[in-house]
């Protein structure tokens, strides 16, 4: 496996050169990928296994469509690592994921060849749609190409674009990735379809075999509207038991075929792309295709960090401080032991948020509901409306998707739903679509939501024992992706009153306001400015949201130097809330405001990222003893 | 149609009295009801046409359900009228979207009969599921129902909720109440589909008939597991040429019947609510059945306002000012007429916006997508990559839906969407669920986006003008429901520079800074204090973000007073916005915040609910001349 002579990948920098390889040395290119990125990636930590699975079909794409010119959109993006190898990257790949390197996604101002954000599942269909039909009304003659995996097509975006495929004109082709995982195994009714369609190949194959001939023989023809149509109901009812979903959808659905065979999918993608209109190709694909230890155990392998590609040997990182995840996932079950009403709710995300503890200890408390934000959340509201006590976990970033719901299903009645939002702030290298920059700010102007964040291991222990124990209102809790800072973080968990701040140190100088995390950075700029004669206090606030008030009026009061700090967007966040009450009680002060600034943060490592947005205690420092 | 005896409806107070009416007397019951509500109706304006075409769903529903022990959960919920006058709440029913009177919608806070809020669609399936998964954890051998129409399911919430109602053991029942409706005509595949299964319901009423024989005759029985499938499957694979979408995502399908036949409807469900599992009954239905005017013309009659209920004349409102919707409509059409790259999008809400004259005008260019918000915004997001210039219109607490994907498939790129924001701030009497109330603090997080309001016809022209100039950023434009002020509405359109606001008149005591239409307000109130000697000054903003930092310089060099008001939440919206900036820049003066609370705002007449939010012209003259 280890170093093999690149004969036909090196001479390919753009598609144009793809498309001048001979289709029988494809398969040896697939090869030649798969060693280039095991080679780069065991040494560039990425997301591996699922580029593994998409190889061929990259190579096919790129060999049948002309892009950039033809468009191709990635939904979710992290199997898009051929695709850049392929479109003019191949030379940067090593930099993947790293400050001022590639992303990890698809990324439109990275290069041309990537026609859409990616990050956030299920978006490519009605986004491809979009540009589908966009080229209809410009008369171009342009294919639009959406590639889906099984996991996100379950996505409720994922359907609104199925059920709009056949509204108006376009000549969309969605490429089904099916591979039967999202990061965990995929889950929901679909998918079980999915299955079935797989395990009865007759009629589609006999289908799709008939379809080509009659064309070739010119007995039917792609421009005559209505007669494909025609002859695919006539061929199913001659030939099939079974009327498949996207048909009824009015989508055109060929396979599924092997996802693997590169010259299998190239001819049947020549075939179907001169078809008009909405049209489906299922491939049936392995995570991990390729490399043995990835296809064995895909979700450890997703994106596996730094391992040794002879050996399968991963290097596992040695910081000897727990995860905020683990704190969470642990607690939760301590929780649920005592107290049968307590549930457990995450879209696809049981690993990443390690509630995969409770389904391992109450499967029946325990549902992952595939990506489906939104569902995730109204399902939570209707356990909660039942008597329930749903722990609903969800990525600060993949929560925006269910902000409606969040509202509507929950708050408005006041239901307590506890929202776990793992990944606030900075997440670092999965960049821009990743981040969890908004939450504090958009669900600060949301009625009846509590809002708090723990700064240490400690009280995110302690707000999830008060959030069980709160029956009265929805309750976030935001913490971030990483490691804490506590040894001995299993403390006994205590209710903590709701709304009320405390005083980490006292200072004459400066009053500093923080929330979460981020307050341990607070800490050492503290330190680092005793040595400047500066005395800074500082006050954990834990909530957001109902703010203490109390603490608000004595910093007021006592101090006219006020730093706000928060691990999300100053724009209507925690300091945001702060100056609203300073402003309307008149205050003579000045406040700093630290957070995520009004933009978009790119990907790199968290403490380069913390740096740029001066909200490492550096920055914090620099606040302290800056002009004011 | 007018006076008549009311026999029957009269016996009725609860779901108890109705049970004990002879089955033969149910369709004389829902002709009772029917002119109950027309009677009503005709004089307290509310949502008729739905209402009307779910009477014998309605009836069948509380005559074979167990509620309120068993839980039905109605989505929308415009059609849940008859479900109102059926339970306990008859004689409130003249009341009905009134300040202080029953809702227009279910709601929880009401009756023990509401389950769950409504009033967003497609979220009846996700709440009910949670529910009936409850009941199911608690050993509660309680029945769950939700009711759904065919232009709600269309939604990817239901679609998230339908792929998971297998996944955990429930009993849960889906009622789909179809009638080929929205408040327009239905769009979408999944329509179409619906439409198809009608024409051809041969299988289905065999198959159901062929399943209920079996049972009678205890050849197979409901609790043996598995038993049921393998008899659909064979049933299937013996007579039908057709698999079912739903059963496709194992839901077992019944139906169509047809919905205005009470006994059949209640046979049906006597029988299939012994059934395990999740299961869908699909209904045929007509929206506005029984009233002639409202079947002949649906989308006027699904809320006609008063109207005389013998010759059915609508008592057409009086007032000589262009509604805010039009002027966006009429607008929209001039502009695309001068540039062939304007296009608009809308989710289900043509006449609703007024987006109907583009239909008319351009019909290519235009794009309903049925109720799918998350679509209309990627789908956006995907037109203007490709150079068009897309003008998408959702109302504000609908747009809500598509948060993630503002920022994800717009922001993030910097596309250049235009959002068209109807229905901002106070709507009045359709209540909690559809105020729009947080787009400017859920806006005002998302970098590069552009958010202005218009004060009045002109602005909303001159900006509507600016944002089809702008191709930049994301732009957001958001007005509110009813009517404008300016007879000569239709100006001459022009570009505005972007955050630029300006001055409406000079004060030297207290500056107000406004934004959007109530600034009308805020005149009047300065108006009246000049007679308390005091003089005011207003600017109206016109941008939200980027703001003015000119006019806020100044302001808080002249003023030590300074009024912020916005037809919005406070809690990080425009006041919050000024607040910022005054507090990093130290402001040794005093902001008052005029907006909306951070609480839920009940129903009842916009006069009533910006009175009590003392968002009204009284409200800003008791701050300007109240204690400082």
């Amino acid at each position: 496996m280890s170093k093999t002579t690149e004969n036909i990948l090196q001479t390919i920098y753009s598609p144009e050169d793809l498309k001048k390889v001979n289709i029988n040395d494809l398969p040896q290119l697939c090869k030649e990928i798969r060693e280039y990125m095991l080679n780069i990636l065991s040494k560039h930590p990425g997301h591996l296994a699922s580029s593994l699975g998409a190889v061929e079909l990259t190579v096919a794409i790129h060999y049948v469509f002309n892009t950039p010119y033809d468009r191709v959109v990635w939904d979710v993006g992290h199997q898009a690592y051929v695709h850049k190898i392929l479109t003019e990257r191949k030379t940067q790949f090593e930099t993947i994921r790293q400050f001022n390197g590639l992303s990890g996604f698809p990324t439109p101002s990275e290069s041309e060849y990537d026609t859409f954000t990616a990050g956030h599942a299920s978006n490519s269909i009605s986004a491809a749609l979009g540009m589908s039909v966009a080229a209809n009304l410009n008369n171009e003659e342009r294919k639009v190409v959406a590639v889906i995996g099984d996991a996100a097509i379950s996505g409720g975006l994922a359907f609104e674009g199925l059920n709009n495929a056949s509204s108006s004109p376009n000549d969309l082709l969605i490429i089904l990735n099916d591979n039967d995982m999202a990061i965990d195994h995929n889950v929901g009714a679909l998918n079980k379809y999915l299955v079935k369609i797989t395990t009865s190949p007759r009629y589609n194959r006999f289908r799709y075999n008939a379809y080509s001939f009659l064309r070739k023989h010119k007995i039917i023809r792609d421009n005559h509207k209505g007669i494909f149509t025609r002859f695919t109901n006539s061929i199913k009812s001659l030939i099939s038991r079974q009327q498949n979903i996207f048909e009824g959808l009015n989508i055109r659905y060929f396979g599924p075929i092997d996802g693997h065979d590169t010259k299998s999918i190239i001819k049947v993608l020549s075939d179907i792309k001169k078809i008009k209109g909405p049209k489906l190709l299922h491939l049936k694909t392995i995570k991990g295709k390729g490399y043995l230890p990835a296809e064995q155990d895909v979700t450890t392998w997703h994106a596996p960090g730094k391992f040794n590609v002879d050996t399968g040997e991963r290097v596992v990182g040695s910081n000897p401080m727990v995860r905020y995840q683990d704190v969470f996932g642990e607690t939760l079950v301590e929780l649920a032991e005592e107290d049968e009403k307590i549930v457990g709710i995450t879209p696809a995300m049981p690993s990443g948020c390690s509630m995969n503890l409770m389904r391992d200890k109450f499967p029946n408390r325990f549902f992952d509901v595939g990506i489906a934000e939104e569902h995730a959340v109204t399902f939570s509201g209707g356990l909660a409306k039942e008597g329930l006590k749903p722990f609903c976990n969800i990525y600060s970033s993949f929560l925006q998707r269910a902000f409606d719901e969040i509202i509507h299903d929950v708050a408005i009645q006041n239901l307590p739903v506890v929202f776990c939002i793992d990944r606030a702030g900075i997440v670092g290298e999965d960049g821009v679509t990743h981040h969890g920059s908004l939450d504090i700010a958009y669900l600060r102007c949301i009625p009846n939501m509590i809002i708090s964040a723990p700064m240490n291991e400690h009280y995110l222990r302690h707000l999830m024992f008060t959030a069980a124990n709160n029956q009265t209102s929805p309750f976030s809790i935001r913490y971030p992706r990483g490691n804490g800072n506590i040894a001995e973080w299993k403390c006994e968990p205590k209710v903590l009153e709701i709304g009320k701040g405390r005083k980490i140190c006292d200072g004459k100088n400066i009053a500093i306001l923080s929330i979460g995390t981020i307050g341990n950075e607070a800490l050492k700029a503290i330190e680092q400015a005793k040595n400047d004669g500066i005395d800074v206090a500082l006050y954990d606030m834990i909530f957001v949201k109902p703010i203490d008030m109390d603490i608000l009026t004595s910093v007021a009061k006592e101090y006219d130097k006020v730093i706000t700090i928060e691990d999300g967007t100053i724009n209507g966040g925690f300091g945001s809330a702060v100056s609203e009450i300073f402003s309307k009680n008149g205050y003579n002060g000045k406040i700093k405001m630290i957070g995520i600034p009004d933009k978009f943060i790119t990907h790199g490592k968290p403490s380069e990222l913390y740096n740029i947005c001066n909200m490492d205690s550096n920055g914090i420092y620099d606040a302290i003893v800056g002009k004011w």
